[in-house]
């Protein structure tokens, strides 16, 4: 369509040689194969409780050893794990909310299996520009489970009377952890070389987590605690979560200010003021240089070109300027994503055991959020006022993830923690674990057993079956430490 | 000398243009760092202890902070650190035996820096056929250390009445965890592809150490637990340590013929019998398809082409064949290795507390092994019965590594453990978490910070420093996860 203008004499026509195989039927078999081992994975203890098939087992296995199995499983469910991130306040009752730890694990799965290829499908590819694939979603659900997460955590430890110095010295040292384990181990293929400062790359997804995570423990750690005066009764009660806060709250909007402003009117040298488009041969080519806009001639100007040269838009739009999809701006947007995880962190703890109130709450953030995630993009990809778009963590894209993270948040509280119909399984295991997980599948990533040379590259199936073996080999792996009750904190 | 008769006809004359840098300049300077750091962390504690400078380190440092980390390290010290595999057996002091992890730490110390490129300098990389240099010893040190462990491990499990079944189990998983971690996530660096039929190499250091310990731990774990009847005396009194054990002897005996044997008798097709040179130009060029003689042609036979073909005969020697330094024949002489370590092992148990015993028995032995090694080796690289030779694991380079580690831990064992002269600092913490710092420096050897593009490719300065950074970097590691009382164990 955008090129329209140069293609005015070129005709085409279509002729189809050989019948295509169809590419979404590796995705059906690998979706039956799944189903059936959930169902199969479910329904193991019924199986296990008839007696003639016990005895079946004790045959074939080791009794000594299943009875040890047993036993660490107990153990483990009795007792408290330790990852602080997402203990529950209440610490007479110490029980987790292991709806969050599954969404932590939900969305470090999916990031495993797009980051190891996704199959191939285009939708498990990041968006070119504008536009959401299952790729764009999860990084900003990680970045609410933190708000979520620092919320519980820090309200837990000064509970526990932990003084604020330690507090900083605690949220200090995990954001230099973070963004050292994100600069220097995580940023870099072994297959480019060395680190050399020709392409040296500064920021990375957990550098930006990591000063994500530090400004919003910051503001939790400077935020006075504060408990409802339940007995009171105002006109304001019901939103009184948010009032209580309304410092944060101004804090948050100023931020979100200045990212509306530096993007619409902060002036970029031969581009268009408030340009979001991606430059290269988009819009005609008019902007070629002008990827990204403020946010790239902000980022330009900070870091030189110590910055990403492949960005997702390269190959479709033809754009030769490197632009960083962690960039500076972004951060902005990602402490608001953040801090909406932060209001899902308060709703938990301020209505806690009120679980109608709560996941109305949930349901009220989602519309407010969804409905202006809609009006700002017009419901359309290119056409809206502010476009969703990940490489630029624009603010329909904030609002669209924020009103996705409080419903999957809300359905897993439900179902996780609320009616206990499930456990969270396989999921809760990389949540328990995320770093590992994370640090683990990118360095090991072009490691056999996760990746081979594929035989077939003209089809999906392998490329199919690698990534989600891939992706099943973490979840085993992170189920493994579980039951060694191994959690690795930082 | 060798290939005089191809170069009859040429005559070289050197000119010197430009006087060279001083390659060794870099090694001195890195050596008086090193020295100069040890002496500075020994003094530490007695600086510290003056008034005055402790007020200043009050003043800078944070207080809280310093007075945690004292008693980290209290408890630590007060503690038992729980690495099985070198507990001492004796339960009710439940020391650990400092040398042995000081010398495994050490070993690793060295393989880390040898790894990491030794600085560049010839002696830090293998030899190419026969003969010795530093990187040359640490793998059958290490063989030596699990032997020793093994002997303290299982002899202290079985005081604890562990079951034999448990143990089978225990050393079976530890095998395959082993097998599987150099088969799978070692072996090959990311900057050859992904894992591809084409290329795969099945054995491996870690597969042999794996394969080692199995058959060392088996051994140990058949023989009935002996004590010595103190009281007795007889004449064999001296040597009651080996001949109460001579079915093991018997056995090992039995596996060193059969290498002799296989050497030197078995017929290889198109090569001499017996021959153990390095093919290629070697040798005039008469065998040039012949690296390693029976060794090869075994590997060759039962792995085909999935063995390693980049042995480090293959500059000087252009060999043509792949050769496989792990291979299968040279486990016999690896197995035999590990039962000197065993030795150790038997008399640090027997003669507990009798130190002068202990001592004089491990320089017997050294001096037994040093001995066969000079007969074997004749004093010669090259013009021995049985030359050293690594790539090959010979005999006589076991023997002579067997007298290396019992002088090295005997003389570790006066100075830690019975003197109490040095803690092992800083090699024991490497020491205590072998398998981490292994894999890890392998996973990442090649990320910044332990490794980056050099700027002055020309010199040794940058290369020795990057090497020597990067080891430290991993012993800093160590220690920091000694502080965690972080012990990974399979």
């Amino acid at each position: 369509m955008r090129q329209s203008g140069l293609l005015n004499d070129v005709t085409c026509s279509l002729t189809v040689d050989k019948s295509p195989h169809n590419a979404f039927l590796p995705l059906l078999v690998a979706f039956l194969i799944l189903a059936f081992a959930a169902v199969f994975w479910t329904s193991l203890p019924y199986i296990r409780r008839c007696r003639s098939t016990q005895r079946l087992m004790d045959l074939v296995c080791c009794q000594g050893s299943q009875h040890s199995m047993e036993s660490v499983r107990t153990t483990l469910q009795n007792e408290e794990t330790t990852n602080e991130l997402s203990m529950e306040q209440n610490k007479s009752k110490s029980t987790r909310l292991k709806s969050l730890d599954t969404f932590r694990g939900f969305s470090l799965t999916v990031m495993v299996f797009v980051n190891y290829g996704g199959g191939g499908y285009w939708f498990f590819e990041h968006a070119p520009w504008n536009g959401l694939t299952v790729a764009d979603l999860v990084m900003p659900w990680f970045v609410f489970i933190i708000g979520t997460s620092v919320v519980l955590a820090f309200s837990s430890m000064h509970k526990k009377g932990v003084p604020r110095l330690q507090l900083l010295r605690k949220l200090s040292w995990r954001t230099i952890v973070l963004m050292l384990i994100g600069f220097c181990f995580i940023n870099y293929s072994p297959r480019d070389g060395l680190l050399s400062w020709s392409w040296l790359r500064i920021p990375g997804v957990l550098q930006r987590l990591g000063f994500t995570y530090f400004v919003l423990a910051l503001m939790q750690t400077f935020s006075p605690h504060r408990e409802i005066p339940l007995k009171e009764h105002h006109w304001w009660n019901p939103i009184q979560d948010v009032l209580l806060y309304w410092p944060e709250w101004l804090f948050v909007a100023l931020l979100e200010i200045m990212w509306l402003c530096i993007t619409f009117f902060m002036p970029v040298p031969n581009c268009p003021t408030g340009y979001l488009g991606a430059g290269g041969i988009g819009d005609d080519g008019l902007y070629s240089n002008c990827t990204g806009g403020a946010a790239a001639y902000i980022d330009r100007w900070l870091l030189g070109d110590k910055i990403y040269w492949h960005p997702s838009c390269k190959a479709l739009y033809h754009t030769t300027q490197p632009f960083e999809p962690e960039g500076v701006l972004g951060t902005i947007n990602s402490i608001v994503m953040g801090f909406f995880g932060m209001q899902a962190g308060k709703i938990l703890l301020f209505f806690r055991e009120k679980n109608r109130s709560i996941l109305t709450r949930f349901l009220a953030w989602a519309l407010i959020l969804g409905i202006s995630a809609a009006i700002l993009s017009k419901c359309t990809r290119d056409e809206g006022f502010i476009p969703v778009n990940k490489n630029l963590w624009s603010l329909s894209y904030v609002t669209c993830m924020g009103f996705m993270s409080f419903v999957l948040l809300g359905v897993m509280y439900f179902v996780v923690d609320i009616k206990k119909w499930w456990g969270g399984q396989p999921f809760i295991y990389p949540g328990l674990n995320s770093i590992f997980v994370y640090v683990g599948h990118s360095l090991l990533g072009f490691y056999f057993p996760f990746s081979w040379e594929m035989r077939f590259q003209d089809s999906h199936w392998e490329k199919l079956f690698q990534n989600l073996w891939g992706t099943a080999l973490w979840v085993f792996i992170a189920y493994l430490l579980y039951r060694k009750r191994f959690f690795l904190k930082i």
